[in-house]
C-alpha cells in the first residue's frame, strides 16, 4: 500500500504515557474540590484536601518502615475512614491491600496473613484481640515468621485506656502512625499498571480460601465502569452499607474519588441508620446484598423514613435478588439496579441494564426482568454462557444452561500462589465463574445456580434459585435458601431453609409447612416443590451470602428424605 | 520483608487482558440495545444492531481491498452517518482514520493525502470534485503515487445522475462498497492498544499542517472521560453540531457508543435546525465552538424555539468563550460547560469543573469563573502552567503568565513524520501546548493567549483574549478578534476586527468606533484599548476558530499605526 513510514512508529514517552491507577483520582479530587467533604463518619469529617494529605502520610509512614512494592498490608476494620484511606495510602506506597473479612476467626485470619506474607496489619480496636491471636497462631505455625508492623485504629468513642492497652502490647496508634508520615509524600504511579493493587480472599466455605489478586489497571477501569453504568456522576453522595472488605467495596472507594463525591461511613449497618443517613446527608447511592435490602424493607415504622425525600439508587449483587424484593423496594422509592460479579472480577461486572420499554410493564414482570444478571460492564470485554466441555455458547433460548465465562480487563490477575486453581480458572482463554446460567433471547444472562448448588432430582436439574424466588414471594417468609437433600427415591430432593418475618406466629410449624408447600405447588413443577422445610436463621458470610455449604451439610445430617409425604 | 513469592508474578493471559479500544463500545451497544436508534439523519435512521453490522461490513470491505494495519483511510464529509461509521469501520480493519476538514481546498487536501500515504478516500458526493482534484495534484507531484481506492457517499437527496457520474470516474458508491463486506466480519482489537486509531491534521494557518497521531488506548479513555465530566449518561441524545473532522468530534462518536445513546446528524448547522432538532429529538447534549453558540444566541424569533422544553447541556471549546456569551446562553436555558484542549489531546482535556458554591454568584461573575479553562480531565494525568525555560510551575496568583503543559494518557502519540516537531512538543517530558495562561488561587487555569497571539506593546504583554472579552460584551458587537498591529511608538498595539450584530446601523463608522473606544476605556487599562477598529466578517477555520494569522497579516498590511488619536 506504499506506506513510506509506519504510522505506528511513535514511541511512548514521559509526556504521553503513564500507568492507569485509581490513585490519580485522589490527586485530582484534592486539586478540583479541596474543600468538599470527602468522608463523613459521625461527628468526624474530612475534606478531599485532608484525605489526600492523610493518604500521603499513610504511604510515607509505610515507606518509613520499608514497606513498598509487592509487600502486603492487611486491614481488619469495619467501614471507617481509615479503611477508605487504606485504599489509597497502601498502593501509594507501592504495596498491596489485603482487606480482611471482619467476621473471620483468628485461625482463618492467621491463614490469610501467612499466605499473603503480610508486612503490616492495620486493625480497628474492636478487632485488636482477634488480630493479636491470629498473629500468635501464625508465629507458632511458621519458623520464618517475622512479626508485621501492627497499627491500631481508635474508635470514635474509644476509651483512651483501650488504646493504651494496644500500644502497651506493641501496636502503634493509627493517628500517631500518620503523624510520622510526610503529608507531601511524592507518590508515584506504578511503573507498570499490571502491578498488584489488592489481594482479597474468597469467602469460600471450603478448606482453603483463594487470594484473588487485582491490578491498578483493572481497578482504574472498573471504578469508572461502576459509575457510568449506574448513572453516578460528579459529587455523588455514597453510603457505605456494603463492607469495604468485600471485593474492595466493589471498587467504589476509588469511584468516589474519581467523582469527587462524599463517602458516608458507618460502623454498623442497621435499617434505622440507613434511613437516617439517607435523609441527613442526601445520600444518592448505596450498594447492598439482598439480605441488607431485606432488612431495610422490613424496618419498623419507627425506623423507616417513608416516603423517601428523594430517589435513592441501589446497586444490589452478591446473591440473585428475588423479584419480589426488587418490586417492594421500588414501591418504596428505591431504584434498584441489579449487578453481578465475583471477587475475581473486581466485584460486579455485569449489569441488568435498564430498558425504557420496560417502564410500562406490570411491576412483577418488570422485577423479574430486573432480577436477571444482564449484560457485560464496559470494562468486561467478554461475557458468554458456554458449555464448559465444548466451549460453545449456549443458544439464547432462556432454557439451555451453561457456565458463565468472562474475559477482559475486569478479570483478576490470578490466585496468589495457586497455579492449579489458575490453570482451571483460565482454561481455554476464559475465566470460568462456576455459576450456571441461561441466555435469554435479548442476550441477557440469568443465573440458575452455582455449579455446586444445583439440585439433581431424578436426573433432572432443579435450580435452587428459582425455588427460592417463589419462597421469597410468600407473605410470611423473610428469607429462604434451598439446597439438595439426599433422597431415597430421587437421589436428591429440594430442602428449604426458611426464616419467617417478624410477627409471624411460628408455633404451628405443621400449618406453616402445609401452607408453604401449597403455595409452591401452585407456582412450580411438582418435582421442584421442597420435600423438607426447616425453620430458623440462615448462616451467612460477612458479605451477606447464605452459606449453602453449611446448609447442605445440615441437610445431609438430616438423612435421606423418604417417600412419605412431607 | 520475607516475601516468599512475588505477588506480581501473575502473567497476562487471554482471559484477563485485552487492548483498550472504543471498538468494544460498539459491540456492546449492539448487544445491549440492538433496537435502539443509533443514528438519525433526516428521514434515515439506524439501530445499534444495524450500525454494528454496517461498520463490520465497512471493515470487511476495506480488508477485501487489502487495507489494514497502519494504512490510512481519509474521509471528506460533513456530519453524516457514513462519517460516524468510519470511526468504527476503519479501525476495525486495523487501519487509521484521517478525518479531513471539508473547508480545505484541493492543494491542501493533496498535501494531507500524500503525507499520510492514504490508501483509500471516502468522500461525500458534495466534495467529490475537490477530492478528485486533490488526487490529481498528488499524482502529478509524486512518482510513487498509487491511486487510493475512491468511495463516494450519496447524499440523502442525491440525484442518481450525480452518483453515476462519480462511478463513471472510477469511484465505488458507499452502499455498494458496504454490500461487498461481511456483516459478520470478525474484527479484532489491536494487538497493542498503543496502535494508531486516527491521524488528524492541525488547522494551522502556517505552511505545513502537522499530522496528530492518536491511539486506541487514548481514544477509549477520553471517550469515557468526556462522558463522566459532562454528566452524560446511558442513552444520551447527542446533536452533531461540532464537525466530526474536528479532533474526531472530540471523541464523542465513541462516547455515544459507550453510552448506547443516539446521534442526531445534520449536513448543515444552522440556528434554526439546531432548535428544531432539540425539540424534535429531545437532544440532551451538543458541542460547539463559541462562534456557533453566537449564531444560536442571535437566531431570529422565527428560528429560535424559546423557552427550551428541557435543559440542554452544551460543551464549548475551540476558543475561550466570552463571559457574556456564557451568561446569555444560560439565561436561555442552555447549561454551558467550558472545556479546553487541542488536537494533540484528543480535543478537550481540561474542564472548568462546576462548583455548587458558584450558584449564588451574580450571573456575570459566574460567567467569568466559567470562562476559565479549569482543571484536568481524569484521563489527563498532568496539567501545569510553567515557565518553559525553567520548567517551574507559575505561582497560583492569577497573574503570572506561563505556558500550559500537559502529560498523560490524553496526550497524542506524536506528529506523523515530523521528528523535529515531536522533539519540541515533548521537551522535558511534558507536552508544550503553546497556549499562555495563569493559574488562579483555586488551581483553575485561565488562558491569556496563544504564544503567538500575545500583543507586546511598549514592552508590556497584552492579552488579546481579555480585550476580546470586553468587546463581546458591547451591545452592538457580534464578534471580535484582536491582534497586534505594528505601532510606530509602542512596537505593537491592539487592532480590533469587529463584526456587528444584525440590525445595527454600520453606516456611521466614526460614531461606532468612538463608542467602542469609549466602552473599552471605561473597562480596561488605557494601553489595552484598541488603537484601530476594523469592521467586517471574521475569517474562520472549519472548526470555528478565527484565523488570527490572516488578521495579523491584514493588520500588518495596514502599516504601522501612528501616534495620532484614532
Amino acid at each position: 500500500m506504499g506506506v513510506e513510514c509506519d504510522i505506528d512508529d511513535l514511541p511512548k514517552n514521559d509526556a504521553n504515557h503513564t500507568a492507569l491507577t485509581p490513585l490519580w483520582f485522589l490527586e485530582r479530587a484534592a486539586l478540583v474540590h479541596p474543600t468538599r467533604r470527602s468522608i463523613i463518619h459521625g461527628s468526624r469529617h474530612y475534606t478531599w484536601f485532608q484525605t489526600y494529605q492523610r493518604c500521603r502520610r499513610f504511604a510515607s509512614a509505610l515507606s518509613n518502615h520499608s514497606i513498598g512494592h509487592a509487600n502486603t498490608v492487611a486491614v481488619i476494620a469495619p467501614n471507617i475512614p481509615a479503611f477508605y484511606e487504606a485504599h489509597f495510602g497502601i498502593p501509594m506506597a507501592g504495596a498491596v491491600l489485603n482487606a480482611i473479612n471482619i467476621r473471620l476467626n483468628a485461625p482463618a485470619i492467621a491463614f490469610l496473613l501467612a499466605h499473603s506474607s503480610t508486612a503490616a496489619v492495620i486493625v480497628d480496636q474492636e478487632f485488636f484481640s482477634v488480630a493479636e491471636e491470629s498473629l500468635k497462631i501464625w508465629s507458632e505455625k511458621s519458623e520464618s515468621f517475622k512479626p508485621p508492623i501492627l497499627v491500631v485504629i481508635g474508635d470514635e468513642n474509644c476509651h483512651p485506656k483501650v488504646l493504651s492497652h494496644c500500644v502497651a502490647r506493641g501496636a502503634v496508634e493509627y493517628e500517631t502512625f500518620l503523624e510520622g508520615g510526610d503529608p507531601e509524600f511524592k507518590w508515584k504511579p506504578p511503573q507498570d499498571e499490571w502491578q498488584s493493587i489488592a489481594v482479597g480472599y474468597t469467602s469460600g466455605t471450603t478448606a482453603s480460601p483463594k487470594g484473588v489478586v487485582l491490578h491498578h489497571r483493572g481497578a482504574y477501569l472498573m471504578s469508572l465502569s461502576g459509575a457510568l453504568h449506574w448513572g453516578m456522576s460528579e459529587g455523588a453522595v455514597y453510603l457505605w452499607t456494603l463492607p469495604m472488605f468485600h471485593c474492595n467495596g466493589w471498587c467504589y472507594p476509588w469511584t468516589l474519588a474519581a467523582l469527587c463525591g462524599t463517602n458516608i461511613c458507618m460502623r454498623q449497618v442497621t435499617a434505622k441508620a440507613v434511613y437516617a443517613a439517607i435523609v441527613k446527608y442526601k445520600v444518592t447511592h448505596f450498594c447492598a446484598a439482598p439480605v441488607v435490602l431485606n432488612s431495610i424493607l422490613n424496618a419498623s415504622s419507627e425506623e423507616a423514613i417513608l416516603p423517601l425525600p428523594h430517589v435513592v439508587q441501589v446497586n444490589t449483587a452478591g446473591a440473585p435478588p428475588p423479584p419480589s424484593l426488587i418490586a417492594e423496594m421500588s414501591q418504596r422509592g428505591f431504584r434498584v439496579t441489579h449487578t453481578y460479579g465475583l471477587s475475581e472480577t473486581y466485584g460486579p461486572s455485569t449489569i441488568c441494564a435498564w430498558k425504557p420499554e420496560w417502564e410500562s410493564l406490570p411491576i412483577e414482570q418488570l422485577a423479574q426482568l430486573k432480577a436477571r444478571q444482564g449484560v457485560r460492564y464496559i470494562a468486561l470485554e467478554g461475557l458468554e454462557v458456554m458449555n464448559p466441555k465444548t466451549m460453545q455458547p449456549v443458544p439464547a433460548d432462556g432454557a439451555t444452561v451453561g457456565e458463565i465465562m468472562m474475559r477482559g480487563n475486569a478479570v483478576m490477575k490470578g490466585y496468589l500462589k495457586n497455579p492449579k486453581a489458575n490453570k482451571e480458572a483460565f482454561a481455554n482463554g476464559w475465566f470460568h465463574s462456576g455459576d450456571l446460567a441461561v441466555k435469554h433471547k435479548d442476550g441477557y444472562i440469568e443465573i440458575k445456580d452455582r455449579s455446586k448448588d444445583i439440585i439433581i432430582s431424578g436426573g433432572e436439574n432443579i435450580s435452587s434459585v428459582e425455588i427460592e424466588n417463589v419462597l421469597f414471594s410468600h407473605p410470611e417468609i423473610l428469607e429462604a435458601s434451598v439446597v439438595a437433600r439426599p433422597d431415597e427415591k430421587w437421589g436428591e430432593s429440594p430442602c428449604a431453609f426458611v426464616t419467617l418475618k417478624e410477627g409471624v406466629d411460628g408455633s404451628n410449624e405443621q400449618r406453616l409447612v402445609e401452607d408453604i408447600v401449597k403455595f409452591c405447588r401452585s407456582r412450580m413443577p411438582a418435582y421442584w416443590v421442597p420435600k423438607s422445610v426447616v425453620f430458623g436463621p440462615l448462616p451467612k458470610t460477612a458479605a451477606g451470602k447464605t452459606q449453602k455449604a453449611l446448609l447442605r451439610a445440615k441437610a445431609k445430617e438430616m438423612g435421606p428424605s423418604r417417600k412419605s409425604k412431607l
